[in-house]
């Protein structure tokens, strides 16, 4: 069995920079079209040089891979209004971060002042800029999400006309807000379809599979495969594909993420194969985010094919993938 | 400020074997009088032969040390009558594990016939030897011992007489169960006492706070303090302490246990201070033991004080213990 998949897009997507950037990139823009890449660097992302410089740093890194990093700047509450005017075609939307809910957010928003991020968020809403938001109050982790909603729900109600993206969205009730109000959209990760807390921590601990968001219960597991599969219109495609070197990874004091960039379409066409819904993948890993964002990414046809593919244990010595050593159902036959 | 804790039993204890049992039995030994040690060896302790050589092994490896190992037989539902009249002199209890549901308990029960298990519990019942129990079912992690509860009550109502441990206890659920059946106790552990899962995943990954079952909800902590620095009559302290290879802690597919024996007294002796609960600790730490197991450790009067104590990195090169290189508040002046 064959499919083939029109400029697949990875709507939240970490690139890091340096070393680990060389090696992530071509291996996002191998079988993605484009993907929205966050800003959480270290120092984050936060004027219009730093925006194209990293953008330049991504573009050399991926190759001659046909790839548009759609560029995000770090969330502040001080930007002004004339540097959002100048920046506002160099970046697709602006992320915003709770002060360290995960890595490299130090310099996020600590509490959720509506006086304080008004004026900023209005000049979004007025120059059409969306809001992409990492949804997690500083509560206990599995409430994180949940108690998170009704700030979302804030901001939905306050700005109409601003698109508000919940970001790696992990549970039932993120799930429910996104039907009661317009301008309320999320993405969903690859990571979030397969697997609950049990295959964090339910048997033996598995770092490569610890992630912020946390992967939550069945129950909302079974919300998010209903959206995805469903092909919910304001549902999109976001692997919050999150390299951390191996060595951070396997030892105390694990740092938080998933990599799931180089096998992100081959898990989705299997998931969507089991599940009887492969005529909603196309909607689900692109059109939606088309849609929503407005863009038109660079024309490229992703051809899988089910057939068994072995996920390598490690890329470049470094950073081992989800599904790392196991065989996958599907492969990419081509991509260009 | 000084105190002392007469004859401190720890009544849920690994203590493994070969190397390991001779890194941590000393370490348990000197600061215990006594301890409860859980037969899950590979292979499981399931005869008199096994229970005699194991508890020669542990006191070889113990030193000097004062200490009373009280053995456990590991359940079976094929144990014939005359073999536990047999056994019944040499251990203090038999410890039932669900199959699978930890480290070495795949020899455990599958399922709980009522049917099955009835003659040994029946002649258990008879002979007086109480039943320890890891209470999880095969459910979502954060789900397993509430789900366990009504087989402890199926249980505790078809064996009146037989004393029935629920261990290492860990959700507001379990608290609850203990009054409303004479027979149920139940034991807690140092970690329990201090940690949710949030310090196992809400920042960083933490693999040596990583163990089954698993730390719950705040709320769920909240109970477990409140029986145990009230020193609740059938509430005993229980480490749990279960030592693992670093190498085995720190990597992908980390097993589960929290190494704690060389510092839990020094842990509960801060906890308890910092709650105002001192005079509850000898309580907790043995006499409500040896009321509910009719046991006379060895005399042995350990001292401790308020003054810092740098807890050490690993012992003997190889297991971690909980708060590795942190200072606790309360350290062993003497103990003998």
């Amino acid at each position: 069995m064959v499919i083939s998949i029109d400029s697949p897009l990875d709507m939240h997507l970490h690139l890091r920079d340096m070393d680990m950037l060389d090696i992530v990139a071509p291996l996002s823009a191998e079988t993605f079209a484009g993907g929205l890449v966050m800003p959480n660097l270290v120092p984050p992302v936060t004027t219009k040089e730093a925006v194209c410089d990293y953008r330049n740093r991504i573009c050399r890194a991926q190759g001659d891979h046909c790839f548009t990093p759609y560029m995000t700047l770090f969330f502040r509450s001080d930007y002004r209004p004339e540097f959002l005017e100048s920046v506002k075609d160099e970046i697709l939307a602006i992320k915003l971060y709770p002060a360290g809910i995960t890595t490299n957010s130090e310099g996020g928003v600590s509490g959720f002042d509506l006086e304080e991020l008004s004026p900023v968020l209005g000049v979004m809403s007025d120059l059409g800029i969306p809001l992409c938001v990492h949804g997690e109050t500083g509560g206990f982790v599995m409430d994180r999400e949940a108690e998170f909603i009704p700030i979302y729900e804030m901001l939905a109600q306050n700005f109409p006309d601003l698109k508000i993206v919940m970001e790696h969205i992990t549970t039932k009730e993120a799930v429910a807000a996104l039907d009661r109000y317009d301008n309320l959209f999320a993405t969903i990760t690859l990571h979030h379809l397969y697997i609950t807390l049990d295959d964090v921590a339910g048997g033996l601990l598995q770092p490569h599979l610890f992630c912020k968001p946390i992967a939550k219960r069945p129950e909302d597991r079974s919300a998010l495969l209903n959206v995805a599969l469903g092909a919910h219109p304001k549902v999109m495609f976001g692997s919050d594909s999150a390299p951390h070197p191996r060595d951070k990874k396997e030892a105390p004091g694990c740092a938080a993420g998933v990599f799931t960039a180089p096998i992100a379409l081959q898990g989705l066409a299997q998931l969507f194969d089991r599940h009887g819904a492969l005529e909603n993948l196309q909607a689900f890993v692109s059109d939606n985010a088309q849609r929503i964002y407005g863009i038109t990414p660079p024309a490229k046809k992703v051809v899988l094919e089910k057939t068994p593919y072995l996920v390598p244990e490690i890329y470049e010595g470094s950073v081992v993938p989800m599904f790392a050593g196991q065989s996958l159902a599907w492969r990419v036959v081509s991509a260009g």
